[in-house]
């Protein structure tokens, strides 16, 4: 059939290490803190305000000048005139002066004068009077304004990802927007032209579109803005020109199907001439048809057609440059079991073994890479090194878990 | 002031129990696959078509009938009329008859008559001819119709959260609607005067609303559908209408604010006129102010007001009714860790304690529940049991890492 082969492949912590040194870090943007769930900092976040914006009351009780309340106790209480009450959300006109109280709730502005709340299990009211039975000190029950955020302080840091409890401290602080690192904009299109889009009605002979359901919402989830292009006619000049009408938009342009060394598969020659190809073949198993350019500061990625192989390499080499390029971080789970087969691998091939846990073991359940079963019912998977020949039946093992 | 105070607490473990006993379990809706991802599954899946279609094959190469390869080998080749090509898509009318082949790539439907594809390593082109170097069993190189999944089987199973990889076996099956749990519908509003919506200007004595972000966050990402009416009239007429016209359509209704003991907490006693009050106040710190009713089969929250408490419930009571309900478990991450310093608890009290990690060690940072930063700058939380009296330096801890 006269078709070169892929020479000599690349190993995968080179191709990742050429992937990860060309991949651009991505700029920043300003997002409305309503918005920004699951976003990354791009540095840290001043704060323009005390907050609280105000010192109040910690306790349900009275506002008392504290030096009011030295010297009494359960034995010799002291009395303090009642002359109003604060509850949360007012301000009052009238301070607190010797020998006065005000009755506040817990959250309610200190009144001026104020510098201790006495709380209400330490008194007696007796009509405009309050019987005090505890002598306490200056700050007592009083939260400060700007005690928990003061005013031109800085939070946080680049490359923290905001999440509830972060996005309430930038509402406490009155932010409406916040400084994040711009989400990758990654266009999607398979070829082949057996490739049916999803919901289409089913033909002799064709397949259904999976690579832009499994690739798509992998990045989806990830945080990347997906335009899925569908199933791109499987001619040469159709793929070169829906990659360079992706290119202007994207910072990623993936595609399916077209990497591997069949007729039609002319993707990596388009690659080069629309960029710089790093790489064309890895040494994996599964996903060896995997091409990367670079176009610009745009990345051209070419992903085999098989489902699983397209999938494997999500992890495997499309999460680590997405980590780049967005300055977030995957939470990766782990789990250690033992292999509960001894299972071969190549010397110089990195293999990606998809298992299953049953009993604390990992049981290897690869299908082969046309199998689109095989992720469905494992659990997650084995990495198992290039320089690593076999996995020993009983050895331990860490699983990804997906 | 002439409070009630809340009477005895109920136990974090009764308060859930009850919660789990009496919060329904959601129903099930069909969904677009394409809008699927994280859902959970309503039950197992039932295939309708046969993965693959249509047997193909598994190489490049030629299909054959292996027969006609049988004594085949390096030394003494055979010979097979080429009488045809067949490409991915394309169903071929000509079947390949003895001694033929017919050249194929991967993944192109099997000719009728062939039973294997012989790699095109193993042969040689003359011509209208191949010499055939190797003899190849039936089935060799050949991707049986339904060897992935067969018509009529049924996958997955109800609880199956659908991620990418169950999504890409839907659409291989050309499923175009799936039966899921429905989402939690929460309608989440805010009480208290001294309280402005994220955005408003600041006035003097007021706050922001932090908990419609903090917990209305926590929900989305647990997949619910939230409507926030922001925040309601501190006054019981409003508070009691606004969430009778939320019970309508919600299957929680969740304040925040109102139900400690201080002035205008009449949030649990209008809780009681709606539907059944379960609990007012629980053994936890922070969070105590915690009030659950059942209104039919709605439920009816009352989180605390301070933004720790509100958020710290989430996690240990909000978080186990969710999961009950929709049937989909979170994933948990937990560390071990030592603690840094000696921590005391209450003894019938649970405790909830917001720690940060350096260096191996769990370093409590809780600031008080008026503090909106804590939780903020934690890593995670410990859970200080009930019978728990004291937590030693350098006692090995379990965090739950947020």
């Amino acid at each position: 059939m006269g078709k070169a082969g892929f020479g000599k492949l690349m190993s995968l912590s080179e191709a990742k290490e050429l992937a990860l040194s060309n991949a651009p870090e991505l700029g920043t943007e300003s997002v409305p803190v309503s918005e920004a769930m699951g976003r990354v900092l791009a540095g840290p976040v001043s704060i323009g305000i005390d907050v609280p914006h105000f010192a109040k009351a910690a306790m349900d009780g009275f506002a008392v000048r504290a030096q009011d309340t030295f010297g009494a106790s359960e034995t010799s209480p002291l009395r303090l005139r009642l002359v109003g009450h604060v509850t949360p959300g007012v301000i009052l006109e009238r301070a607190v002066g010797p020998g006065e109280c005000i009755e506040i709730s817990t959250g309610a502005p200190m009144p001026r004068g104020a510098d201790a709340t006495l709380m209400v299990e330490n008194t007696e009211t007796q009509g405009e009077e309050i019987l005090v039975y505890k002598t306490i000190a200056p700050g007592q029950n009083f939260i400060k304004a700007g005690s928990d955020i003061a005013a031109g302080s800085s939070l946080f840091g680049a490359g923290e990802e905001l999440r509830p409890r972060h996005l309430g401290v930038l509402v406490a602080a009155g932010l409406r927007e916040v400084e994040v690192r711009r989400a990758a904009r990654v266009v999607l299109m398979s070829t082949g032209d057996e490739i049916l889009s999803p919901g289409e009605p089913l033909a002799p002979g064709k397949i259904y579109n999976i690579n832009s359901t499994t690739l798509g919402e992998s990045l989806r989830a990830f945080g990347c803005h997906v335009r899925d292009l569908g199933v791109v006619r499987d001619e040469s000049g159709a793929v070169k020109e829906a990659i360079s009408s992706a290119l202007e938009d994207a910072d990623i342009v993936m595609l399916s199907g077209g990497s591997s060394l069949g007729r039609g598969d002319f993707v990596p020659e388009i690659m080069a001439e629309l960029g710089t190809l790093l790489f064309h073949g890895i040494a994996v198993k599964p996903g060896k048809p995997t091409a990367l350019a670079l176009a610009g500061s745009k990345l051209i990625l070419g992903m085999p057609g098989y489902p699983t192989s397209a999938l494997s390499n999500y992890y495997i080499i499309v999460e680590p440059i997405l980590e780049k390029m967005s300055g977030r971080k995957v939470r990766k789970n782990y789990t250690s079991a033992r292999m509960k087969r001894k299972v071969l691998s190549t010397v110089g091939r990195y293999q990606f073994l998809p298992v299953k846990l049953e009993e604390g073991a990992a049981v290897p359940v690869m299908r082969g890479s046309s199998s689109i079963t095989t992720l469905a019912i494992a659990d997650g998977f084995v990495e198992i090194e290039e320089n690593v020949e076999v996995v020993e039946k009983g050895a331990t093992v860490s699983v990804r878990l997906f």
